[in-house]
């Protein structure tokens, strides 16, 4: 591996995950087939759900990654289309029971499945997309593979379940809530790009530089998403502002203007992650405060160093078009709430 | 295999499943350890929830299956114990979830764990226990044994889909109903008692035959479960008599009586599987309904088709302690709502 320097420079105009969908499109056709050939069952409630999700948009990160970091190894076989087909799977059975968790009325811009078909069918649809996500594995045959992405899964959960025991308390420490957001969102990232150096038989420390990339760009990603929903003119992510607002959800923002807040301030977050201030007026005055406080900006700021560490993570492999869309993908990732 | 003719004995006395546990026991508390171990978590509420329901008793039907037909086959190594885990978490995550799509109040004699911990806790730690089953399987290494749980996994969720589908129609056939109790519940019994046979790396037909064991003991143990829902003097399952019903649940019993009843009996099953008839008089006139045309009585009959169609795929294993337990366990299955 030889070394080059990349900044992050979060004065690009516009960038994109063009480069990257373009890199990896005939090969995300091949991972499409497979989503909608292995979403399908003699039970017609089950591609009709999954499809409403599935088809639905949301713009295959997870799969993508994998595709891309094949691409930055150079791998030429195509073991890697089943296995990101069954990180999607994992991805979407996660959707389908926080939509549950988190009683969400939105996802990707549409009406969420469990207000559609009820939570019950939202639970078992999900079941039934990670059993064939293992499906998938097995059919691949790579024990190491099923190995990484069953202890993810099981990380994933109990990431869930930090959030959920840690929902609705306002001193939760900014180091619970990394731990949360590396167990919920990171480590199927680092998953997702990681199986590409496994498939492709490359040594650990290449396997460990894409997990690296994934982890660091997980992070970046999710701080993104907790600070776009205190940020009132994003429009683009498919959910309503102030979600986690009002499900008094401990994201970095709050943390952040909770922990630099004077007294009065403080009541005022005790009581709105609490469940007493819910109200429009109440968004708009945590909006206020949130920016007073610059909560937001140093969420950001904390994305963009997670942002550097996924560049530098991938520095030593050379340079190529998948390593450029690879960090514009992070560019894009930590630009979205400008 | 040389071939021994038994006879399913529905007239003897107090059939127990006391051999089967004591053949068992030194290897059950070797899946006890692994069970215990491998539901820990450093999140506190997931062993709380998860040791609730899995000390909570329960009889480890299918963990002690694999154990039993391990004993058949003359099995004396030790990696059924990680798998026999892997088969009860499963079967646990199956149980949370039910527990959530059901609505239910009691498990296992115990208020059900979505009651005290909520829906979203037992939505993502049976979420956590399914992903644990998944690393046992994996650390275990054999890829038939995965593809064995996981395509049952995705046979269990399609089970209970389609049994979602099917709750509040009066119209469903008995085929329907049939594909369901397979799928939901024999499915699993099946796989349990097969993996014995792919760990003892015997010949398909021994496999075959073990899986057939479970598959048919799996269907008359669910039919006889549905039966004791419309037994009022049952009192041993650990859930309330005439669940079922009010759920509008199309169990063998309705099925039966719906098909061999009148117009006006018609008209009743109708209005009670739609949700408009859930008094405890309601109850109490659908089972005189149900036993007027016998479908108690028939639906135990299909129970012990089954039951003797359990006994008889392990016909050509040489006579045992085991043989005699998994003899035993059968006509225990089939005489409990006696």
């Amino acid at each position: 591996m030889s070394a080059t320097i990349h900044r992050l420079d979060p004065t690009r105009p516009d960038p994109s995950l063009d480069p990257m969908v373009k890199l990896v499109a005939g090969d995300m056709n091949a991972v499409n087939a497979v989503i909608l050939g292995r979403m399908q069952s003699d039970i017609p409630l089950i591609p009709e759900l999954a499809g409403h999700l599935i088809a639905g948009g949301g713009k295959r990160m997870r799969p993508m990654l994998t595709l891309a970091s094949a691409r930055l190894i150079g791998y030429t076989g195509s073991r890697h289309h089943r296995l990101a087909a069954a990180v999607e799977f994992i991805h979407t059975a996660t959707l389908l029971h926080d939509d549950v968790v988190d009683g969400s009325d939105m996802r990707r811009g549409k009406r969420a499945a469990n207000l559609i078909w009820g939570n019950p069918a939202s639970v078992l649809v999900g079941d039934f997309l990670f059993s064939r996500s293992f499906e998938l594995m097995v059919e691949d045959g790579s024990l190491k593979v099923l190995k990484i992405l069953s202890s993810t899964s099981a990380i994933i959960a109990e990431g869930e379940v930090n959030q959920l025991t840690a929902a609705r308390q306002v001193d939760i420490a900014e180091e619970r809530y990394l731990d949360i957001i590396v167990a919920k969102t990171a480590a199927l990232f680092a998953a997702a790009c990681r199986i590409a150096a496994v498939v492709a038989e490359r040594s650990e420390a290449e396997e460990a530089a894409l997990d690296a990339y994934g982890r660091n760009l997980g992070i970046a990603f999710q701080l993104v998403d907790d600070a776009i929903d205190y940020v009132s003119d994003a429009g683009t992510m498919g959910k309503d502002i102030g979600d986690d607002f009002r499900e008094g959800k401990m994201t970095l923002p709050v943390i952040l203007a909770y922990a630099r807040g004077g007294l009065d301030d403080r009541k005022f977050w005790k009581d709105a992650v609490e469940g007493r201030r819910d109200t429009d007026a109440d968004l708009a005055h945590a909006i206020d405060l949130i920016r007073s406080t610059r909560a937001v900006d140093d969420t950001l700021a904390r994305a963009r160093h997670y942002g550097q560490r996924a560049i530098d993570a991938i520095g030593g492999f050379a340079n190529s078009a998948a390593k450029d869309a690879m960090i514009e993908a992070v560019e894009f990732a930590v630009a979205r709430a400008y």
